[in-house]
């Protein structure tokens, strides 16, 4: 269509809340909730690429899998097998969703989900020092020859895997296309299923890829024009919950990185976020709009990333 | 790349075997296998669309969510979520299988996956009618508002969906496009994301599509040369294992109306693959070739339907 081109990552909890049950009809509320709010950009005619997280969605994979383990002794898969499943279903509510805005908006635009796989590199030092708590807590450590460390709290044991950097994208080229048709276009569901090069193909790994690194470097891929990242606040602060809390308009490359070094933007909330933008924008991006999905009705959202 | 467009549709036990654990190792071997299986079609220069069934995956992962709703207290999700997670593993097995068995061959294909629903209609005569046991037994019908009847061997009760038939299938011209340029592309997992119209879009609904007969419908649609439907025995038989059993090596449409009438092909198993095959070939298909994968490297294996 030769619209801008606008990759959007949120995450997993946009559909899963917590406080709720995770019913389905609550997911399906909060689906068509988030495609009501991102119909603000599609509105203005661009072309969109949706890449979303799974955290809330994965972790159930995994307690059910555990669960099935237990009770019908059906055998319990792996991550990248379990993150699979999440972007088929998650994908499925999304379509699902997305249709009916576009459709009461009288757009004729459709939704196309690809299963995705990202390729990691297997020494990719995060795999020396895994650090990221996954699935149930375990009385004592499976005799899987996974990871495990023991909960901080003392709830347990539970796995530790790694969050790799993301190195490729597979199909990407075909999500590109299919966007740049204009149809919104699904892919890099929960950071990719992640894999590593194996002799003849690849295979799969238990770990995370974050999925706004994995949204990032997607947007690189395809030389998107605006990268939005969504999350639960409308900007970014510095000072965040201090007296002098302040929240950005716009940051470029080089004040972003002054306040990840003063430790600004707290680990595994808003600095992997900032960390995505800045990736974004020294790769020729035009700009990064961090904020929430409910602020897409003005076209000034957000704090701005630039270079 | 002009060739020939085949349309392959297999179970889901070629990967989750009987008489196997299930485990992780297994089914990679066994995605392998079938794989390598199809490569005989590949290395023939047909362009590919491949329909998998669901059957021991969906049944795992009702019994999955039933287990992380005892143990957990998570919600279990109906089938239609359960079916799209299938899709995302089984595809993701799939290229993972198929990418090894082509960069071993040296061919430069990939493997596309597209998250796919199907439209049923709401008013489907087999809705009045549900026949199909999915998921697991309750020592009494759960309050939940779907259908349940009493297992005939006395295991308890389960719920029971309606098989109806498929009627459009969600991206169909975009799975062509990306076969026809030499992806292999997979769809309709599991018979399809079981979805009816409503209001401004569709919704799910609890149902099992016939694979074979989605399939069908994504071969007739794309208007496939072949469509070969893939099972546990090497060709079909008339008076199956009575004394005078006779393999086909070929039958007209007419003959297999007859031999359906007659009752010679099991319900549940052998008589809805002719009738996938019929409905192939009545839409003007070149033909519908009924074998196992094992066969395919035999250009002339199987019963073929022909008009």
């Amino acid at each position: 269509m030769g619209n801008r081109l606008a990759m959007i990552a949120f995450g997993g909890n946009a559909l899963l809340r917590a406080g709720q049950k995770g019913t389905y009809e609550e997911q399906l509320r909060n689906v068509e909730q988030t495609c009501g709010q991102l119909y603000n950009l599609i509105k203005r005619d661009y072309d969109i690429v949706i890449g979303h997280g799974n955290g809330p969605q994965v972790g159930n994979v995994m307690l059910q899998h555990e669960a099935g383990r237990k009770v019908f002794g059906l055998a319990a898969m792996p991550m990248d097998f379990c993150g699979a499943q999440t972007q088929g279903s998650i994908a499925y509510l999304i379509e699902t969703g997305m249709e009916k805005v576009l459709r009461r908006a009288g757009i004729d635009r459709r939704v196309v989900s690809l299963v995705t796989r990202v390729e990691v590199a297997a020494d990719d030092p995060m795999f020396l020092n895994p650090t990221k708590f996954v699935g149930p807590y375990y009385p004592e450590v499976p005799a899987d020859g996974a990871t495990y460390k023991e909960d901080p709290r003392g709830l347990g044991w539970r796995k530790v895997v790694a969050s790799p950097v993301p190195l490729r994208i597979s199909n990407i080229d075909i999500v590109e296309r299919l966007a740049r048709e204009g149809n919104i276009v699904i892919t890099v569901g929960g950071g990719g299923i992640p894999v590593v090069a194996d002799g003849d193909g690849h295979r799969g790994v238990e770990a995370v890829i974050d999925k706004d690194l994995a949204s990032a470097l997607a947007a690189v891929t395809m030389k998107a024009d605006e990268f939005y990242i969504l999350t639960d606040v409308p900007k970014v602060y510095i000072n965040y919950r201090k007296e002098n809390q302040s929240a950005l308009g716009t940051m470029t490359v080089a004040e972003a990185k002054k306040y990840l070094a003063e430790g600004q933007f707290a680990e595994g909330s808003m600095a992997p976020k900032v960390r995505a933008g800045i990736r974004f924008v020294e790769a020729g991006g035009r700009e990064c709009i961090i904020t929430e999905a409910s602020a897409l009705d003005d076209p000034a959202c957000g704090t701005r990333i630039i270079s």
